[in-house]
Parts: C-alpha cells; sequence; structure tokens
C-alpha cells in the first residue's frame, strides 16, 4: 500500500525530533518550528542542496547520503565558529522504498544526536531526482563569529586533519575499486568540525570549510581578506596513509589540493596563537597543520612544488562549479 | 557562452540582497549569514519546497513562480504571528535560460522589499527538474506566536480574504481557459497575511494557513487542539465574484472548502474578540469571515451545505497529499 506524505513523516521522521536540545520551543508539526535563541547571541544561518547524480552518486547507500549531506551543512556552521542550534530538512524522493527511509532517518539520527543539532522542521515532496536541502541555524557569542574576510598579511595559514583522503576513497569508488580502509570512513563518514570551529573562536583571523578544494576554498577566503598566499606543499607530506594509498607522490597533492569532499577547515591566525593551536590539536586529536603565510601580493604561490605539479594545473583547479 | 554558478549569482541573485533589513548582521557570501535577533524575541522558523509539475505547473511564468514560492513560504511565518527576519533560497535550474533568471530574479527583488524579507543566504545548483526550497525566518515577541494548540471549544472560527479564488484560477488554467480577470492575480500574485497574522497576536488563540484546503487545515487546526466544529457554509456565499465565476453554487462552494492554493490564514477566537476583529478587517480592508465555531466533538458538521455537496464528498476532501 502506498505511502502517504504524512505516514512518511509518521513513520520515519517524527522519531528524528525525540532529540529537542536547549533551545527548541516547538518543533516540528506546526506551521514554523519556535526556537528561543541564547540571549545575546548571534545566529549563522546556511542552506546546502545534494542532488544525487550530482552531488553524491546515483543509487550510494542511504546512510553515507544521510551523513555526508549533514555533515557538509553542519561544516558552514564549524566554519563561522558556531554552535548548532537547529536544523530543517526538505527531502524531495522519487518513490517510497521502506529501506531505504529506515536506514537514511535511522543514520540520521544518531547524526543528529552525537553533533547536537535538533531536526526542528522539514518537509518531504514527491519528485523525479532524490535531493535534500538542509538549512542550519547556529549561534555564536556576539560579534564573535568568524568570517572569511578578517585575515591581514602575514598571517600563518592552516587546514584541519586530513585533506584529500575523502576525495580519494570517492575516487577508488568511481574507479570501481574498493577504497582503502583507512580512508573509507573519511569519504562514507565526515566529521563537521564543529568543535575545532567553536575552540577557534579568538584564534581564528579567517575561517572557511574546504567543501570546493583547498586551493578554491582559500582562494575564496583571501580573496574576501584582500590578500594573497605562499603555500609550502611538503607540510602536505605529512599524511602517509593518502601517500601510500595515491598512486604517486603528485597524484596525493593533487587530491589534498584540489578535492572538496572531507569538510575540513582552512583558516588563518597570527603567530602568536601557534602554541595555543598546537595544544588545540594535541586536545581534538586532529592534525591542524601551518601550510603557509598570507601575503600582500594577490594570487597563490608554491614552495615544494613536485616537478610534475604544474603551476598551471595548480592555477586552473578552482574546484567543481556547476552549469560549466 | 555557459553561464558558471557564480556567474548566475553575481549576475541574477547578488542583487537580491540589496535590501538587508534591520537584523542582517552579514548577509551572502560567507559560510553563513549572521542575523542579530530582536532582544528577548523568539524566532519562528520554516522550510517549504516547490517543484515543477508538482507544486505549480510546467512552463508557468517566472514571475508566478517567484512570487507564489515565497508568499507560500511567508505564509508561514504569518500563520504564527511573526515578523519575517530573513529568507534563504535553494534552487535547482535544469538549464541556464538568462530570459527566466532575469523575470523570476526581478520579480523576487521586488517581493523581498515588498515583504520585508532579506534574502541572506542560499545556494543556486543544476538539476533535471526545477525546484525551490525557502527557509524563512521570523521573530515574534517572547511567548506570544500562535500555534495551532491554543484553541477551546466554543472558540469562533475565522478565514481570511476570498478562498478559492486562486483555485478556481489556476483550474481554469489548468482546462485550456483564461482565468476570470479579477480571480487571475489570486492565483498569479498571492499575498502572504504577514500583517493580520502580527495583529492577531493576542486575539487569535490558535492559527494556520490555507495550505492544503480550508478543511483540511482546519482540520489539523482542530486535531492539533484536540477538538471538532461546526461550519456554516452560508457564510461563505459573500464572495460573489467567486460565485459568478464558478458553474455553479457547489462549485464555489466545493473550491472555496478544497482548494489550498489562496494562502489566506485560518483562525479561532473567543467571542469577545469580534468587534476587534470587524476593526482589524476594515483597516486591513480584508474579509475576516466567521464561518463557525469549535466544539468538543471530534469532526466537522455542517450548517447549510447545499443538497448537491455530498458529506461524504467534504469528509474525503482532506486538501493535496503527495505519494497517494
Amino acid at each position: 500500500m502506498a505511502l502517504s506524505e504524512f505516514d512518511i513523516i509518521e513513520q520515519y521522521f517524527a522519531p528524528l525530533g525525540d532529540f529537542k536540545g536547549p533551545y527548541t520551543r516547538l518543533g516540528p508539526g506546526d506551521d514554523c518550528a519556535v526556537i528561543t535563541p541564547p540571549a545575546g547571541e548571534q545566529l549563522c544561518v546556511s542552506t546546502d542542496t545534494f542532488i544525487e547524480g550530482i552531488h553524491f552518486p546515483q543509487e550510494v547507500d542511504p546512510a553515507i547520503v544521510a551523513q555526508r549531506s549533514l555533515a557538509a551543512a553542519l561544516s558552514d556552521l564549524a566554519a563561522m565558529g558556531s554552535k548548532p542550534v537547529g536544523v530543517t530538512g526538505a527531502i524531495t524522493l522519487p518513490g517510497v522504498a521502506p529501506a531505504w527511509l529506515s536506514a537514511f532517518s535511522q543514520t540520521l539520527k544518531a547524526c543528529l544526536a552525537r553533533w547536537q543539532s535538533p531536526l526542528i522542521g522539514g518537509n518531504i515532496s514527491q519528485g523525479r531526482v532524490l535531493s535534500i536541502t538542509w538549512t542550519v541555524l547556529g549561534s555564536v557569542p556576539f560579534e564573535e563569529f568568524i568570517s572569511r574576510c578578517g585575515a591581514s598579511a602575514g598571517a600563518d595559514i592552516y587546514v584541519s586533519g586530513w585533506p584529500g583522503r575523502a576525495g580519494l576513497a570517492l575516487a577508488q569508488r568511481l574507479n570501481g575499486e574498493t577504497a582503502t580502509k583507512t580512508l573509507a570512513p573519511h569519504y562514507e563518514a565526515p566529521q563537521p568540525r564543529l568543535e575545532l570551529g567553536q575552540n577557534l573562536r579568538g584564534i581564528a583571523s579567517a575561517m572557511i570549510d574546504v567543501s570546493d578544494g583547498l586551493l578554491a576554498d582559500l582562494q575564496h577566503l583571501l580573496d574576501a581578506s584582500g590578500l594573497g598566499a605562499e603555500l609550502d606543499l611538503a607540510t602536505l607530506s605529512f599524511d602517509t596513509i593518502l601517500a601510500e594509498a595515491a598512486t604517486s607522490e603528485v597524484a596525493a597533492r593533487r587530491v589534498t589540493l584540489t578535492a572538496g569532499d572531507d569538510y575540513e577547515l582552512c583558516f588563518t591566525a597570527d603567530s602568536e596563537h601557534r602554541a595555543a593551536i598546537g595544544r588545540l590539536a594535541d586536545v581534538l586529536a586532529l592534525p591542524l597543520t601551518r601550510i603557509g603565510k598570507t601575503q600582500t601580493q594577490a594570487g597563490i604561490r608554491f614552495l615544494n612544488r613536485p616537478e610534475d605539479l604544474s603551476v598551471d594545473e595548480l592555477s586552473s583547479q578552482q574546484g567543481y562549479q556547476h552549469f560549466v
């Protein structure tokens, strides 16, 4: 028997409202959700869309769709230094597959609780193509949000985690190979760097999440701040697991610089904060790698560039763009 | 030449950010927008999706798509008694048609300004099917929001405006007829009842916007409040323009009770507020029609039902449902 929109919400999505968090006054089920924002704080808001066949491969495991899409959306809150308050989800389904809905909603439920992000509303529609649009709301102490435009020349540039691992795992999947075991979770179950983002308030002068690729997103940050940069590519060779799994050193460096699938954070900080950033990396058990410095001269220059990786290739790698 | 995602945003959507309103600290272009909510108020949040071929006919005028979708989304803010603070839009485009984008974005710009709703963020994706997901944020004085569940037995039930006019205009379009001149604007350019909603704070005990049809949405309100109702269908005969345009009295009543295209508000209020509601109708130049009373007995009963409109038919008219 066909399930109605209301049946689907009741059976699969209503249970996701169990986790309410401290700010939800009225959850799903009315014309609007109502939240009571933390007094005196500002709210960060971002909307992201994920379409099957464009933002994720067709017929991928629903648990991966759930975790990757929500992580990517919450990553924008992390990049502002904010803390999740609530999320809404708009889901378009090409049909009703109970097994798909069950796996998708169970993973979502676990992620919403783990990332302390209450689902406060949304809708389900039937359409020809599977897609999910998340809108995420986060709170941040008054005027302490970290935008892209706060960097000044001579600041250190950092990237978190292991950029490139998710991209390489995806490439292996798309080639029909089994993804390297240590790399696969970076693609299948990425973690938004929420704790890192919040801990960088007062330390990072500018920040962006890596969704289009490290070079492309760093360029967005530099454009917003009116700067250029010098990057030392030797600093990225710390990831020996990535180096072993890649077909060559050049291939490893390429995926680190251009893949946008990890949702790591890229940020700038004055050199006085190096010790604090080192301690934060230890506490979070997360590499925070200093990869270069901002400069007044526009553009990005490279130190220790592998010979086979041309400047032209790097300059053209501006990450994924629709419609081109 | 193909336009990139960034080109489209720059050319058609960036100008929509010109209107910022009093609460936008950081508009589109960073990882998140940042808003400074009015001190001590609560925030209402709602997400709605509009898909071509499902929520609006294919190849309809882009100005109609823009105005109808945004009005429907903001109608949820109106139904809580809240005031718009900001909106985000996620738009999936099957291709790049400059004429379409130009008409769509110009109408949007006018609507955003008219309804005092700053566009604070969003995204553009390429996909096979045109769709728009709006997330709307509104503010409301602390604990003064109007939910669906606040009605008690013996309250008056009201509906605003001219329910059915948009539905009849749509039916005429779908039949290949020219829509009746007085009805067409109700379908093509619906107005969210924001001013009415805000003025009903302290007056309405429960409220819902009519998006699935008057009967279906009133039933949602009654379910949430644990009540039934008695409706006097003769109260709806005030709309002589609708009666003239419809093929029969029964047809007029049917479209009034079951079409969900007007985005009017349906609300309950204690009888002590009748004079205040009458004054509000005069000030807003908007009919606020008292159509019945809530009752403790579940279900909806009808007075002055046209003989050809059976109770069975009315009971089965629960508005549009996906997946059925």
